[in-house]
């Protein structure tokens, strides 16, 4: 079989380039997180197959690169199903893999526990601009702490992170879990068909609420249920204080924590915030993944079409692992569409050392070289870069690739030059 | 079945104090080999199986973590060999993604090019103590580079790296795989043998010259032949200037380049280090790869049992992927046993930030709850590292917690006290 030049498929090479910016970014969110306590860890990319199946992760467990078992454990002869030949996988996600870290370091670990993780995850999914099968991941997570002072602390780490970044004007949107079920158990909807209803409320941004309604009537939901429903996110849209409508009238319902604690991390983080953003109340708000328990909430910037990173209250899952439930909260930032977006409005990582470039003639060598050397060596000790290279044939050319890598300066060294 | 907290068998997880070390040792490496004018670049951990097992990688291809195909490729019932149900696995190695990532992406990229790579790379190996089956590799290439400017940049800004990171007293031993053969030669062994020879010398450092005789005869190799080859090996150890005795005796049967180069290598890098180390020649270096073409070379620190990284030229594997050979060069340094040695040796990063907790007391929330978390933004934004908290029932074993993390100040917010 020939060598193949191409990535595999729906994966891609980083050039040095882009890899400039990511380095940038993962410098400053590295610093910015560290400000707030968040400590570094890392977890192996390969889980066991039983933890990446365990419907922690939703649709995304259709899309496990699985690895094959190895040694006398692989039986293909008698193998019938997928199960029966694999044991593991790439991980899909940080959060299943966080909360097994987690789960079996809690030990030694202190409490709250504030968690930065930065790593790849892989899904098989249909490749497309700017989608890649393997992309970076960032994810805060805080462990051990059931106050909103959790919820306050990961928005402001986030947008500020993202201040430092150079983006405004975004929008921080939350809402609850807790908030949604009462909604809808107030309209008349039974249990069963939530899950159901919150999929197409998800919808509310791109089909408008005439869109959601008629998908609700088309999924056979009553009219009288959805009139109900609906008639609560259009009176919704005209209130000032959203929290306080609804308030009044889910009164009854819904625990006065729920939303008492949404206006608390509202205006807390108003107070507080580094940068320019706005934090509203967004009661239409779903976030995908079933094992949020109570806030979620995601950020939009006007620069990307849809969401940049978003997160929730998790308090159940880690009980999965050790029997045990621990609080738990985490915020994911969108790390490759914030590198898509910076990458193609070009922009330049600041404070880049000075560049020079020796360029050598060919044949130049022992003392003469040995002396170009110890000049590079000097000027790189006082914190210039220098490329110390042989001179090419297309010198000119050579010059202008270099250029394009942001070399500015130029010496040059002859064979007759130095022999003086 | 129930979700298991472990790892995988085999892998780790990384926790706060290893991975602030990590983050540490990454960022000299970046900003010392980037001062020699190295570009960051990555490519993905998965290729495809046919680039993973074509003899590039050695026995390391028996250790691939492979993966399943996907979709209607995989066609489980028929498959009667590993082939038949897999299509990628997880890198081995970041040697045989680079040179595909060169091959790709040339045109795009100066020249010469100087890659830094860094990333994990997967074996199925044996666990055992210090050795996982994820680890991370750092490696350094040059691309188009033919003259020995290459290695003497490599090992200069290799050594710089470990000098930053205070190792010292190490050595680099160097040879030139040419070399070795031309001694073979010499000697008389026949072509077929050699590599079988060097597997044998490569022990010299463990079973001496004694053991290498021995071993060499049981083989089944002529005693006379065995005896002229050792005599080398014997009287270079006798004489002062390895490489002058070498070009008397081996004159004809080998390019006068070869010897003037590892000379000229060795006598560059001793009079331009940037820090303490011993450069040598050693003839009895072997190095495993069968793709090295030139020379080979590695580094012994005194910490370590064996050695710390290594590498040579390898100018034919470019043309495997493209038809045209370039010349390259590489050096991967030990990042995981140097990460090991500072775990263990007590190692502090310097430079960390001031650090402080605010402990809350529950209850506290409101206006005076903001006033805490602006109080924070503000020392935050002057640089200081601030945990905000809420105060545990437990508060001593959570301060104490707290100082092994390296929090020195705290400050505590009551509820009583904040409303005067």
């Amino acid at each position: 079989m020939a060598l193949n030049k191409k990535p595999i498929r729906g994966m891609k090479d980083i050039l040095p380039s882009e890899m400039q910016i990511r380095d940038y970014v993962i410098g400053v969110i590295k610093d910015t997180y560290g400000k707030f306590g968040f400590t570094s860890i890392d977890t192996p990319s390969v889980e066991s197959i039983a933890n990446l199946t365990n419907k922690q992760g939703g649709d995304n467990e259709k899309l496990i690169y699985k690895i094959l078992k190895r040694g006398e454990k692989l039986n293909l002869a008698d193998a019938a199903r997928e199960e029966d030949v694999v044991d593991s996988g790439l991980r899909y996600d940080l959060t299943v893999p966080l909360v097994r870290y987690y789960s079996n370091n809690a030990a030694q670990l202190p409490s709250p526990f504030k968690a930065l993780q930065i790593g790849n995850v892989w899904r098989a999914e249909q490749p497309q601009k700017g989608r890649y099968r393997q992309f970076m991941q960032c994810d805060i997570d805080i462990f051990g702490e059931p106050s909103n002072l959790a919820e306050i602390e990961l928005i402001l780490a986030t947008t500020t992170t993202l201040g430092r970044l150079g983006f405004k004007g975004f929008e921080v949107r939350i809402n609850d879990r807790r908030l949604l079920k009462a909604m809808a158990a107030y309209s008349g909807f039974p249990d069963e068909v939530h899950d159901s209803v919150f999929i197409t409320l998800d919808k509310m941004d791109k089909i408008g609420i005439e869109g959601v309604e008629e998908e609700l009537l088309k999924n056979g939901l009553e009219r009288e249920t959805v009139e109900k429903y609906l008639e609560l996110y259009r009176k919704l849209g005209q209130e000032q204080d959203g929290v306080a409508y609804l308030e009044r009238e889910l009164e009854g319902l819904l625990d006065t924590s729920v939303l008492e604690g949404l206006r608390e991390i509202i205006e807390s983080v108003r107070a507080t915030r580094s940068c320019e953003f706005e934090m509203v109340f967004d009661p239409a708000l779903v976030r995908g993944m079933s094992y949020y328990t109570g806030t979620i909430y995601e950020i939009a910037i006007p620069e990307f079409g849809g969401s940049c990173g978003g997160g929730g209250r998790y308090d159940r899952m880690v009980g999965k692992f050790t029997g045990n439930e621990v609080p738990a909260c985490g915020f994911s930032i969108g790390f490759e569409r914030i590198i898509m977006v910076l990458t193609e409005s070009g922009f330049q990582v600041p404070d880049k050392p000075r560049k020079k470039a020796y360029l050598i003639e060919k044949g130049v060598g022992g003392q003469a070289l040995c002396e170009i050397i110890a000049k590079a060596q000097e000027a790189r000790k006082e914190g210039t870069q220098v490329l110390v290279a042989r001179m090419n044939k297309n010198k000119k050319f050579q010059k202008g690739q270099l250029q394009a890598e942001g070399y500015e300066e130029f010496e040059e060294f002859y064979k007759e030059a130095l022999k003086n």
